[in-house]
C-alpha cells in the first residue's frame, strides 16, 4: 500500500465499477469518501453506504437533492424548452450540475483535495463532472481512473474487475447485468450501450424500465390542467381523481406517474457527443415531456412573438447545448440563464392537457395575459381592424421583393421566365 | 354595368366567397378568368368550372400542380425540418408558392392584368398570394376585394353574401357551414375560426376530417421503413402489405394513407401570424408528420453535428418563418433554398418506424454513411479511442471556465462561495 | 375654420415643414401645443417658442433630455457594440425614443388625446416615433400629415409650403435651403436625400458640419485613457490637458469635441430602410466612434470568448435593429435590453487611446479581471500550462472530422482526391 | 542513432526552431524532407533550401501558394466579410489551409507516413494545421514536438537551442531575436508574444514592419476604382498613376503597395484563441483592410437587405470562427462555403475609395444592380411610392407593439406609469 496521498471525494453508486474505484483508490494510498447524490433515483442508499465503508472508505455522504434539482435545474430547463437535438430532453445533463455542486460542498467540507468518478472516457458525463468541478473550485484536482492507462488496462474487461473485487471482498451478488448501461434520476432513465450500439437494433420491450408500452397504457386516457406561474408548473390538476399539487416536488412527482402509466415519454435517438462521437441513446422523460409541450403551447398564447423567436434561437438553443457539454457553470451558462426571466414574465396560465397511450394531446389553454384578443383575432367581425391597413403592410413589404424581381428582369433573368431567377 | 376594365385573373374556390366576388368582379367592369389549383384537396373540380362559368367568368383553368407541390416544396421543407413555432408543419403555408406560380403563369396566359383572391383582411394567405405574385411578377396588379371597403362593407355578414348570390342566380343550396374555416390540400387540413376563436374550447371531436382519433385508429398498428437519399424520401416498405413505393407522389400518399387510419399527425396551436395577430389553428398532418420524425431520426445517424446545428439556426428557422410569412419568392428565400442540397447529401439511408393510435416510434436505423462508427461509439471496448486524449480536450475546454472562476473569487464572489459567482 | 376637433401635441423644430404643420392643423381645427425636445442639437429654442405661438400654438413644451439620451440610449448601445449594416452608429434612431417618451409624458400633462410630427412618409422615422407612441400609450391617436393625401398633394413643393407659409405670417426668411437633409443631436448629425441621392456622388467637402477633415486635423494628435465600468464608461483622462472627467455628460462632450478636433467619426453608407427602401446616409459620429472601438477593446481583455459570441449573435444584433427600426418600446426590445448586464459585469478597465487624423489608434489596455492572464498566455513560458494537453484537444475535435474523411473516402471523394470532397 | 521509423514531411521555416526539428527528428531515427510554402512572405528560399539539405534532409520542396492563397481563400473571405472578434482579418488563419493542403499533397507524393510543424503547444496554428492535415487525410500520423515531454523539456531555452544547433553544425548567426514573434504571408504580418504580452504596452513604432505610420503616410492620399463582380475584386484603377489592374494577384499586390503607404491596415487586439487562453496580437492587413471596406460598401448598394442579415449571422461569422479554429477542411466548413456564391450573385459594381494617413474613405459606389432606385428612394419625390401605404405598415406592425402595452396596462403596469413596464 503506499504512502498517504491525500484525500478524495469519489462519486459513488454502490456498482462494480465505483467500488472498484473506491478499493483500487485506497490502494493507491488516498483516503476515500464515498458520496452518493440522491436526485431521485431507485436506490438501496442503506445497501450502498455499508458497502463503501466495507470498501475501506473513510466516510459516506448522502445529500438529498432531489428538491433542487427540480427547482433550480428541471424548471427553468421547462422555461427555457431545453431539447437537444430536437429530440433528448437533456436528463442526464440535468443532473450532473446539482452533483456536481454537492460535490464541492462535500468535498470542502471534508477537507478533501482531491474528486474523483467512474465515467469512461468517451462520454459526456466525465465532461459534465469535471468541467462543472473546475467552474466551481477551479484549483481541484480530479482523478479519472477510467482515462489512466494503468487502471484501464488492468481493469480492460468485466472479469477483471469481478476478480479483483473478489480479492478485496466486495460482495458481487449482483443480478446478471443487462445488456446496455442506464442513468437514472427523477427526470429520466437512459439506455445506451451494449446491444443499443446496433442503431437498427430495436430496444427490447422488457429495456423500458419506467415508462409503459403504449399497447399496455390503459384505454381510458386522463385530463390535466396546468397551471405556468412566469412560464413555472406551479399547479396541476388531476381529472380523474379531481386532486390537486402546488408543491414543486408533488407537481413533478404527480406528472411523472400519470406519464408512465400513460406511456409518455420514451424516444430513441442517435446524438452527437460533445466529444464529437454519435451515440446511440433510449430515454425515458415521463414528466419533462409533458411539461414541455405544455409549456410551448402556453407560450402560444401568452409570448410574444418576436421575444419567442429570439428566446429560441438564443437562449434555447445554447441552454440546451450548455447543458448537454456540461457548461452549466461556465461565464456562458450564467448569462444564458439570467435571460430566461424576462422572457417569462407573461407565460402565465393554464393548459388541458389529455394523456392517451402515448400522446401528449393539448385541449385548450387561457390565460389573463392579454396577447391574444378573441375579438381582434376573430375572421368573423372585424373588432376594430381595418382592412386596408394590411394592404399598406403588403405593399410595404413587397417593395424589396419588387425591386429585386425588377432587377433580376433587367438581366434577362425574368420577363416571362423569371422563374428562372428562383431556380424553379 | 361599368365599361371594360380589363382581366382579371381569380383565385377561385366554388364557394360562396370567390363565386360573389366573381360576380362583383363582373359587376365593376371586368372581364374575369376563375383559376382553380388541384393541390390534392377533396373538391368537385367539373362543378366548380360549371358554377364559376354560370357565374359569368370568361374562363376556366384548372392546373394539376400535386407532383410539384410534393417535389417543389414538400419534400426541401422535409430536407430542412421545417416547422413553425415548434409546431405546425406549414401545410397551407406551403402550398401557396405554388399556387401562386401558377396563377402568375395563367394570368400571362389569359392575357390578365390583375389577379384576384378571397382572402380576408387578417389573415396570412393574403400575404403569401401577394407577395408570391410581386416576386414573380413585380408590375402585376392586384385586387383584394376583402380590403376594399366598399365591398367588404356591402358584404359584412354572410346573408349579404346569399342575398346578392340569389340575385346573380348563383347556386348556394350548399350544407350547412360549419362553425369553423377550413383549407385542405394534399399535405394537410387547416380549422380555424368559429368556435376555435376561443382558445380554451377543446376542438369538436367531429371537426377534425382525414384523422382518426387515437382511440379509433386500429390496436394492431404498421410498420414502415423509409428511405431517403440526400434527405429526400425515395423508398417506403409498408410492413403489413410487404408493398414497396418509390415514386414522391406515391410515396407521399401512402404515408398519408397509413397516418389517417393510425391517428398521426394532429395539432391544436395559438400561433402567431404575420400581421402580429395571434390565431389559433388546429391542423390534421399525416405524412408529414411522419417524414418530419423520420428525417430527423435519420440526420441523427448521418449528418456532422455542426453542420447539424448550423442548418437548424439557419436554414430550418429561416426557411420556416418564408413559409410562413409569404416569403417564397423572395431573395432571401433563394438565397436559403440554396443552402439545402450541400447540407443533405450525406443524409442517406433508412428508418423503421411503428405507427400505432397517434404515435410515431422509431425503431432504428441505418445507413451506409459512416459517421457512426460503432466499434469507435461503443462504451465497451477502445476501438481505437485513447481515453488520454479527453483528459487534454477537458483540461482545454476548463481554460476559459478555470480563468473566469480564478476572477469570480479575486472579486470576492468566490472561495466557499462561489456559488454567489453563478447567483445560485 | 374646422370646429374644435381637439388637441395636438406636436414635435416640432421651428423649421418650415413643421410651422406649416402647425397651421394646418389649427386650420383643421385643433389645438396644438407644440414640443421640442433638446436632445443636443444647435438650436435656437427661444426662436423657435416665439415662431410656435406666433403661428397659433396654444402651448409651447421644451423639454432637456439630454442627460436621459445619453445614460439610458447611448451608453446601453455601447455596452452592446450596437451598429447598423456595419458602419452606422444609429445616431437618429438613438434619439428616436427619448422623444417619443418625452411627447407621451407632455401629452397627458397637456391633455392632448393626438400627437403628430413631419416626418415623410418613406423615412424610418415616422415609424419609429408611432411605434414608440403606441408602445408608449396604444389608444394614442397619431396626425401624420406627409401621409394625408389631401395634405401632401397640397403641399407638394417647397414653393406651395412658402406660399401658405406667407398667407400665415410665418416667417420664412430663413438661409437658402442646403441640397440635403439633416438631423442633430449630440450623438450625431445625418446628411441625407438631395444630391445625396446619386450614391456615387462624393458629398461635398462643406456638408460636413461638425467633424474636420482628416487633412484639417492638428498634426498633433490626442491621447486619452477612456475607463469602463461594467461595460460604461466611467472615466476619461485627456493626455494634452491632463484633465480627468467622471460625469456622463461631461465625458461624452469632451470625447465629442476631441473626436471633431482629430477627424474622428464619418462615415457614407448605403442602407437598408425598415420600410424595404435603400437610402444613402452620411453620419458624424465623434464620441460614438471613439466609445465603440474603445469598448470592443476592452472587452477584449475582460470579456469571455463565449459570452461575447452569443452576445453579439443576439444583443447587438438585435438590438441594432430594434433601434434601427423603431422597435425600442416592444416586448422584444425590453427582453433585449435586460439581458445586457450580465453580459458586461467584467468589462471593467481601461483602455489606451490615440486620435490622429481620422483614425482611432488603441494604444494598450488594462484591468484587475483575471481573465487574460499574462504568465499562462506566455508563448516564452509554460505557465503551468501542459503541452500534452493540447493533444487531447486536438485529437478529440478530429473525431468529427476524420470520420467525415473516412466516410468521403468510402464513397469513392477521397483517397488522393478528397479534395474533391472539399470541392477543391 | 535511432533505426529507421519513416519519413517525416517537415513545415520548415529556416529558422532556429524548425532547423533544430528537423535535426532532432533525424537523430529520432527519421528521414525528413523539408516543406516550405511560398504564401508572399519575405523570404530567401534558395537560403533556406541550403540549410535545409545540410541540416540533412532527404529532400526539399518549395511550392509557390500565392495565387491559390488569393484565389481561393482570401477572396471567398472577402465575400463574406470575413472578421474575428471585430478586429482581426484572419491573415495568419487563411494561409493555413493552402499549407496544410500543400502539405498533404506533397507528403503523398514524396511517400511520407508523418507530417511534422513547429507550431508551440498553446498557440492556434498547430490546431488549424493538425485538423486541416486530418481532414484531407484522416489516417495521417502527425510529430508536433513541442507538444512532445522530451523534446519540450530539453529544448526549454533559446540557449539549448542554440547549442544543439552549433553540436549539429547549423548555422544560427542570424541577426539578433526581435522581442515578439511574427508571421508573415501576402495577406498580412503578425505581431505577438515577447514584449507584446503585457497588453497595456504600446507596439514600438519600429515593430511594424510593412505599414507606414499614418504620421509618415504622405500628405497626397490615393483615389482609387475597386470594381466587384459576384463580390470579387476584378479590377483595381489606381487615380494617381491611371492605371488598371484586373489579374486577381496583380489587383492584390497593387492594393498592398497602396495600403502600405497610405498607412491603411494596423491593428492591436487581445483575441479569445480555440484553446482558451486569451491572447495579444497585432496585426498588418494592407490590401484586406480596404477590400473589406469597399466589399462591405458596395454590398449596402446591391445586397438585399434580408440576404444579407442572414449572411451576416451564420456566413460571415460561422466562416470567420471555422478559419480562426482551423476548421476549414471539415463538413461545417464545406456546408458555409457552399453557400457563399448564392449570397454574392448581385454584388456587381465599383467603390470609389480614398486612401489618407490611415484612412480608407468611402467616396461613392455604382451598380447595374437595381436594388437601389433613386427616383424610389428619393425624399424629394414621390417617385412612385403611396405615403399611405407606410400608415398600414406603421400600424400592422404596431398589432403586437399594442396588444403588449394593453397587457402590462391590465396587469397595472401602464397607465401613466406604462414606463414602468419598460423598466425605465
Amino acid at each position: 500500500m503506499a504512502a498517504g496521498k491525500g484525500k478524495v471525494l469519489l462519486a459513488y453508486s454502490g456498482g462494480l465499477d465505483t467500488s472498484t474505484i473506491l478499493a483500487w483508490l485506497i490502494d493507491e494510498g488516498y483516503d476515500v469518501v464515498a458520496f452518493m447524490a440522491d436526485v431521485g433515483q431507485e436506490e438501496d442508499f442503506e445497501a450502498a453506504r455499508t458497502k463503501a465503508m466495507k470498501c475501506g472508505a473513510v466516510g459516506f455522504i448522502l445529500s438529498d437533492m432531489r428538491r433542487e434539482f427540480i427547482e433550480e435545474l428541471i424548471y427553468p430547463a421547462v422555461q427555457a424548452n431545453a431539447i437537444y437535438e430536437d429530440v433528448y430532453l437533456l436528463g442526464t445533463s440535468l443532473a450532473r450540475p446539482v452533483i456536481a455542486r454537492g460535490m464541492i460542498a462535500a468535498a470542502a467540507q471534508e477537507g478533501c483535495q482531491y474528486v474523483s468518478h467512474g465515467c469512461t472516457g468517451k462520454g459526456n458525463d466525465q465532461v459534465r463532472f469535471e468541467l462543472g468541478f473546475y467552474g466551481l473550485q477551479p484549483d481541484i484536482k480530479i482523478i479519472a481512473p477510467w482515462r489512466i492507462r494503468e487502471f484501464y488496462e488492468r481493469f480492460a474487461g468485466r472479469s477483471a474487475l469481478l476478480e479483483y473485487a473478489a480479492s478485496k471482498g466486495i460482495n458481487v451478488t449482483q443480478s446478471k447485468a443487462k445488456p446496455w448501461s442506464t442513468d437514472e434520476n427523477l427526470f429520466h432513465t437512459s439506455y445506451e450501450a451494449g446491444v443499443l450500439e446496433d442503431p437498427n437494433h430495436t430496444p427490447p420491450a422488457d429495456m423500458w424500465k419506467l415508462i409503459k408500452a403504449p399497447e399496455d397504457a390503459p384505454e381510458a386516457g386522463e385530463k390535466l390542467v396546468i397551471s405556468f406561474t412566469k412560464g413555472i408548473p406551479t399547479k396541476v390538476e388531476v381529472g380523474s381523481t379531481g386532486k390537486t399539487f402546488t408543491d414543486a416536488v408533488d407537481i413533478f412527482y404527480t406528472l411523472n406517474n400519470l406519464a408512465r402509466l400513460h406511456a409518455v415519454g420514451r424516444v430513441d435517438i442517435v446524438e452527437n457527443r460533445f466529444i464529437g462521437v454519435k451515440s446511440r441513446g433510449c430515454y425515458e422523460t415521463p414528466a419533462g415531456t409533458i411539461l414541455r409541450a405544455a409549456h410551448i403551447d402556453l407560450e402560444g398564447l401568452t409570448l410574444d412573438r418576436e421575444v419567442r423567436r429570439i428566446r429560441d434561437a438564443f437562449i434555447t438553443t445554447k441552454l440546451s447545448e450548455q447543458l448537454y457539454n456540461g457548461l452549466f457553470f461556465s461565464p456562458e451558462g450564467k448569462f444564458v440563464r439570467s435571460c430566461i426571466p424576462e422572457s417569462q414574465k407573461t407565460v402565465n396560465g393554464e393548459v388541458k392537457v389529455k394523456l392517451y397511450k402515448g400522446n401528449v394531446i393539448i385541449e385548450g389553454r387561457k390565460s389573463e395575459e392579454q396577447l391574444y384578443d378573441e375579438k381582434f383575432s376573430s375572421m368573423d367581425e372585424l373588432g376594430g381592424f381595418e382592412p386596408e391597413m394590411t394592404t399598406g403592410f403588403i405593399e410595404v413589404n413587397a417593395i424589396r421583393i419588387k425591386r429585386f424581381g425588377v432587377g433580376q428582369i433587367a438581366k434577362g433573368l425574368g420577363g416571362s421566365d423569371i422563374k428562372a431567377a428562383y431556380g424553379l
